[in-house]
Formats: structure tokens, C-alpha cells, sequence
């Protein structure tokens, strides 16, 4: 029989209309003759809640304790939703990361799976039951409760259905699957049909934020497709698969935005070995998240590198400088309050003239580019935060991602030129 | 190195003033040199939250579901304890029922404890860190979630005392010990040092709530002393222990009131082997509890069976009463509003004159008895509900229970003859 895994965010099970609206959907699928998983999230802001309790008593808790803690959020739900089931007269049992052996390594608050034990699920759902599992959480093999981090809840959901080797994945979300950009920034962004796991990586981590890249590395890994779709209604979302052949017609599937960004630049560091090195675990040891590196060497023999980093995070990146100016005798420069705007897609690898489009419609609108990165599939390009939801809207007009566009302003497949060299941008 | 378990009660780790609170006399008990095992409930009203949260789903949750549901209120204490703890620089550690293998049987909703894996604890004690079990709570040998039903914090408390051979054991509460009778009726009501467990195990029968009896079975029959104090102040409650010699002098420790019960007659019942056991076997099925029962055979060879049970659950008792009237040819008589005021002490044993007392002193004051049910250590009377609290109070008197009462308002000892006849009243 196939099965068919279905996760439900925290907005999708906020109240008991919504737990119960999630209970029907699973009756469905099952009435349809699949066999149903759901995993689900701690209930609206339930996990705000409790990370208050927490603040209340200490600023820095324990992580083990502050898991012990938050997968109270997901045990709440989990039972809410078999008790719905049962309800409606569709036998349910709902289970702990713990009761299903979602082992994880010891690593509190971001832990990482190593193993479930998918048994117990195919046990219960050959009893004709539907089961419910605490997504987010794993439990150590000593017993202690561990958290999965961000996006934790999509890792779980991606797990179950790879070790039950399910037929169907669906992640219900609030909205209605992934864009070709952000829909509140760009009235004309249309959903995708399908994006691969490539370019939905790309996509999370230039701010996407509907998928966390955990939970897409893993499905790719265990080659698992996600389909993201909306609670509140029944149409299709957007499906995440491994990429085929017509995918890489399409050269740019999607652009995102992300502001918030800053620049630090080290000038006149010196060029020999293991220096970049040492600049990179100074900024670790503060806790810092570095974006893009860009490293130059001037003629003078002497290094230039600058790195970006989120605005929030400059203050502690600083004291990371400070200590290496002091030691490399080198300079610093900042700049905040940039934005970084991309565009995505696996057709890069086989077309050319993406790159010079981007540019060219830049600075077509007087958008000044500071910095460009590239990975095999996207192109980056870090400009003013000021103008930075205009550039979002200018690239995705450019390469006519849009809706109701006439068929004269989808130039982008057609300047592409076929091309056989990798990188080609 | 000498344990102490302290248990702390809902009202008593109601939000982050009170929880640091107990952890702070956690950490004076370490510092006295003592290894220490907290065991918490949910926080005030956390599992109203969690039951009404539950009716929102469901009118009848099934039973498994709701006990993975209600312990996380449970879970969320003993994590916000343990941060506690760990913020004032005191190692701690949580654990949840299953983390510590408190296993129960599968009776879910009002589980039985059987085993606890107490090396788990000792081990953590060792490494010098304050234990912090989640109280109400179990786990099947399957790993289901239990839960031990009414007063089962309480029982938590003592199997873990018992298990570690505890040489203290500590309920913190929001009242200061067991008391001569409930303060809110009677304002003379004196708290008592110490009382017997089969003395607490009659009172917790009759309607005083601060200990259920199943906890109290478990510390007399694991021979655990129980304190029972206030978590607002660091003097002494009540110890409830063995009863000791000195104990017997006095003939009557407290009295109780317990109000809202209904009292059922069936009359020409016949008198043979096997009746009694149908009629009770007929009201069990509809789950309603019975309370005394009083059988008596009339002239004409027919016997008359009379029983007392909660007035909210008369509905379901008439239910069982129509069948048996048909079925025996009986008849049947239902009085509802009345009361049940009684004294208990183990003194009682080996003192006569204690039965007679309390009806003149009832009768003195015009309060008519309807009915007398007597146990070794325990006389109670069935009385109209309007006339409880002032019978309560009258009892109270009669025996010089209170406080600040001249020595010859104390008749008690004086009037009661040394007998060595067990049940001499």
C-alpha cells in the first residue's frame, strides 16, 4: 500500500478548527487507499510561549533542558490530532521522537538524526491507524530529548518519509508553495510548478524561508519529493524534485532578496598560507554567520578580503576585526544597510548571457552593484538595501518570470545561447 | 549521604517567582550536606489548560492520548526548575517519567506504578546534581505515556523516597500541614504535629484533599515519613508516620465534613448469598463510587440495603437502581443533600465513650443523625447537608480539637475509660 507522509506547520495547527481541518485531510488521503503519516509542529505561537517561560527564569538555559522544554510544544499537538482523528472515528496513535527511536547524536538544540526505528509506524499502520509524530524532535541513545533546530520539523517530515520509503511527501504550510520571488515584494511572482533541490538549496539560503536547506539537503540525499502546498485549500503546490531535462530549458527559475546584509573589507593583509584561515575562526569564535567571501590581491602583493555578514551580527564581526587588525597590521573598512539580490536556476550550468542580462537590467535603473558572487547555479549581487526590493523586481522582470507577461518580454530562454562549457555565466 | 525527596505542588511552582523559590530550599537542603530529588507538578493552572484544550477536540479523548497530552505539564516544570537551578550555580538535571523508567501498568488515566529504575538517579546524585523528576506521571513497558490519576504527584513522591530509601520526605503545598479540621469552617482548627497513616488515610477519605490515599497506602506500606508543610515559610507541618504509642492517648486526632452525597435505600431485598454482590456489581457498572454501606434484615426476612454515594452521580445510580428494582423486587428510596461529618483517631482503638460523645454533642445542638458507619479508628455520621458545617464545628468542640481552648473544654482524654477491647466505642 503507498504512504504517504504529510507535515503540518505551526500556523496549519494553531487552533482546534485547523487540527481538525488537518484530521480531514489525513481521513481523505486515507479513504483514498494510502497508508498516513502526519508529522506535526507545536501549535501557533506554543513555542514562543514556552522560550518566554524560559527567559523568565534564565537568560542562558541549559540546551538540555530547553529541549526537555520545547518538545513539550509538539507532544501537545501530536495528541490533539489523534484525539481529532478518533473523533471523527479514524483510529489514531500519536508518538514521541522517543516512542519511534528518532535517535540523534548529543548535540542539543541542533541536533542531527542518525537513525528511526520505522517498525513501530509500519506496525500500527498496518493496523489500519493513522500515526501522528512530534516532528522536531529526536531523543539521544541515552534517552535525553533533543531539538532538530530550524526548520526541524521539515527534517523530521523528510526522515520519516525517506525510512518509510513513502510514496508522497507533502509539507502544508500558510502559503501556496515556493515562488518565483517573494509574492509581498513582487505582485507578479508566480508559483512554480517544480523546482529541483539544487535550486531550492540556492533559494533558502538567499532568504526563502518557506524550507529550511536542512530539510532539502536531506530529501535530496535520500531522494524524497517534497511537495509544498497551502492547508487552506486543496490545489497543488510546488513540487521539489531531483532536476530533469526540461528543468534546465527554464534558465532562471526564481530571484530572492535579502537585506539586512553588511560588508566588512580587510585591506593590506598579508598573502601567505593560513591566513584567510585565521581571519574566518576569529569571526567563528564570536558566533558570526559569514555570507559571501571575496578575496583579491592587489599589486602591491598584499590581500584584500571582505565578506558579508547580517547587519545584527556586525557588532560582535567588529570585535572579531579588531583583534585581527592588531595582529595582521591590517585595515578595515564597513559598510551596512546592503542587500543582496539573486537569481536561481539549474539552466545556468548550460546557457549563457544570464550574468550580463542581470547586470545590464541593473544598471538600466541605476542600481550600482558592489560586489558579485556566482555558484555554478545562481548569480548574486550585493547592492544598496534602499534599492533593493526595486532590484528584486527588475531581475524578475528581466528574465520574465512573472504572470500575465506577453510572450515579447520572456527574453530569456530565447538570448540564451546554448552552451557547453560549465559556469558559462 | 542522607536523601531528601521534596515534592512541590502546582500552586507551589505557579510561575518563575515560585519556582525559584524552590530551588532555592533545593539548594539549602544540598548545603546542609543532603543529596536531593525534587518531584513537581504542572504549574497552577497549566492542566485546566491542557484538559480544556482537549474537550475542544474531543468530549472523550481516548485515555492514551490524553496522558501524552496532560504530562507535558509535568515536563515543562522540570525543565524550568532545572534552568532554575543551573541559573543560581547549582548543577541540576531533569528527568521525565520515562527517562527514569517509572513504569506502570497500561491502565491509562490511573496507572499503578511498578517498577522504578532508581540507579539512574543515584548516578546523578553522585555527580553532586539536584534530580528533578516530573511527578504524575509514568511510562508502559511499551513506552506509552501514563499518568497515575488524582493525588498522583503525590505518589510520584513516595515511590521515589521508597525506591531510593529516602531518609526525608517532603510535601511542599500551600497549606501548613493537615489540620484538626478544614480552617475554612471551623477558624479553631489547630495544625496538627503528626498523625498516623491510618488516621490520614481516614481523613483523605473523608474530604480532607491535601493528601490523596493511594498516596498515603504507598508511604505506610514503604514505611516513608511524610512532612507535609507550606512552601511560603520554612516552619514545620505535619509529619505523617507509624502510629506511635503516645499517639494512642490521644483518642480523637481531627474530624472532617464531607458535603453533596445522596444516600439510596432499597428495601425487601431478598436475604440470600450473592444479592448484595448483584446490586453493587450493577452500580459498579455505571462507575459510580460508592461510599458506606449499611445492611440490616427486617422481621419479615427481607433485608434492607442502604449506601451513600456523591449526589453528581446519582443520575447514573438511579440508572442501576431501575434494573435492580425490577429484577429483585424491590423498592427503592433516594435522599439526596445530605452530609457526612466524622473523628478519627487511632486512640479510638483502646478508648471507649468516644461514639457516645459525639451523638450527645450532635443531638445537643439539635442536629438529627441519619445513618452511623463506624471503622476502628473512625466514627462517622450521616447528617443534613444544611447542618455539616456547624455539626463540624460541633464535633470539634466536643473533643477539644481547637485552639486556645481552657484545659477543662477538653473532655476528651479526661471522659474516655483505657479499655483493651478493640472497637470499644
Amino acid at each position: 500500500m503507498s504512504i504517504v507522509v504529510m507535515k503540518f506547520g505551526g500556523t496549519s495547527v494553531a487552533d482546534a478548527r485547523k487540527i481538525r481541518a488537518a484530521a480531514r485531510r489525513a481521513i481523505r488521503a486515507q479513504k483514498q487507499g494510502r497508508q498516513v503519516v502526519m508529522v506535526v509542529s507545536a501549535m501557533g505561537k506554543e513555542t514562543d510561549r514556552l522560550v518566554d517561560l524560559a527567559r523568565q527564569i534564565s537568560p542562558t538555559p541549559p540546551h538540555r533542558e530547553m529541549d526537555q522544554l520545547l518538545a513539550t510544544g509538539e507532544q501537545v499537538t501530536i495528541s490533539l490530532m489523534a484525539m481529532s482523528l478518533e473523533e471523527m472515528g479514524c483510529p489514531a496513535i500519536s508518538f514521541t521522537a522517543g516512542q519511534i527511536g528518532m535517535v540523534t547524536d548529543e548535540a542539543h538544540t541542533k541536533a542531527r538524526l542518525k537513525s528511526i526505528a520505522a517498525e513501530k509506524i509500519h506496525h500500527e499502520l498496518d493496523a489500519g491507524k493513522v500515526v501522528i509524530v512530534a516532528g522536531f524532535q529526536g531523543v539521544t541513545e541515552s534517552g535525553a530529548i533533543t531539538t532538530l533546530g530550524r526548520g526541524g520539523s521539515n527534517v523530521t517530515l523528510v526522515a520519516i518519509a525517506a525510512a518509510l520509503k513513502a510514496d508522497l511527501c507533502e509539507n502544508f504550510t500558510d502559503v501556496d508553495g515556493i515562488f518565483t520571488a517573494d509574492p509581498r515584494i513582487v505582485p507578479t511572482a508566480r508559483k512554480l510548478d517544480a523546482v529541483s533541490y539544487d535550486e531550492m538549496l540556492e533559494l533558502a539560503s538567499l532568504g526563502a524561508s518557506v524550507l529550511h536547506h536542512r530539510a532539502v539537503e536531506f530529501a535530496k540525499k535520500y531522494d524524497v519529493p517534497l511537495h509544498v502546498r497551502n492547508s487552506e485549500h486543496n490545489r497543488k503546490g510546488t513540487l521539489i524534485v531531483h532536476e530533469t531535462e526540461s528543468m534546465e530549458r527554464i534558465v532562471v527559475r526564481g530571484a530572492a532578496l535579502k537585506e539586512g546584509l553588511a560588508r566588512v573589507t580587510l585591506s593590506s593583509v598579508p598573502d601567505h598560507p593560513g591566513v584567510v584561515a585565521r581571519i574566518f575562526h576569529q569571526v567563528a569564535r564570536e558566533n558570526v554567520v559569514v555570507d559571501d567571501i571575496i578575496q583579491t590581491i592587489a599589486d602591491n602583493g598584499k590581500a584584500t578580503v571582505s565578506f558579508t555578514v547580517e547587519m545584527a551580527e556586525l557588532p560582535e564581526c567588529k570585535q572579531a576585526v579588531d583583534i585581527l587588525r592588531k595582529e595582521l597590521k591590517c585595515s578595515a573598512r564597513y559598510e551596512d544597510h546592503l542587500a543582496k539580490v539573486s537569481v536561481v536556476g539549474v539552466g545556468m550550468r548550460t546557457h549563457t548571457g544570464v550574468a550580463e542580462k542581470m547586470f545590464a537590467s541593473l544598471a538600466a535603473e541605476g542600481i550600482n552593484i558592489q560586489n558579485i558572487t556566482t555558484s555554478e547555479i545562481k548569480i548574486s549581487c550585493l547592492i544598496n538595501r534602499t534599492q533593493g526590493k526595486k532590484a528584486l523586481r527588475v531581475v524578475h522582470d528581466a528574465f520574465g518570470l512573472g504572470i500575465q507577461k506577453p510572450a515579447r518580454k520572456k527574453p530569456a530562454k530565447k538570448a540564451a545561447k546554448k552552451s557547453t562549457r560549465k559556469k558559462a555565466k
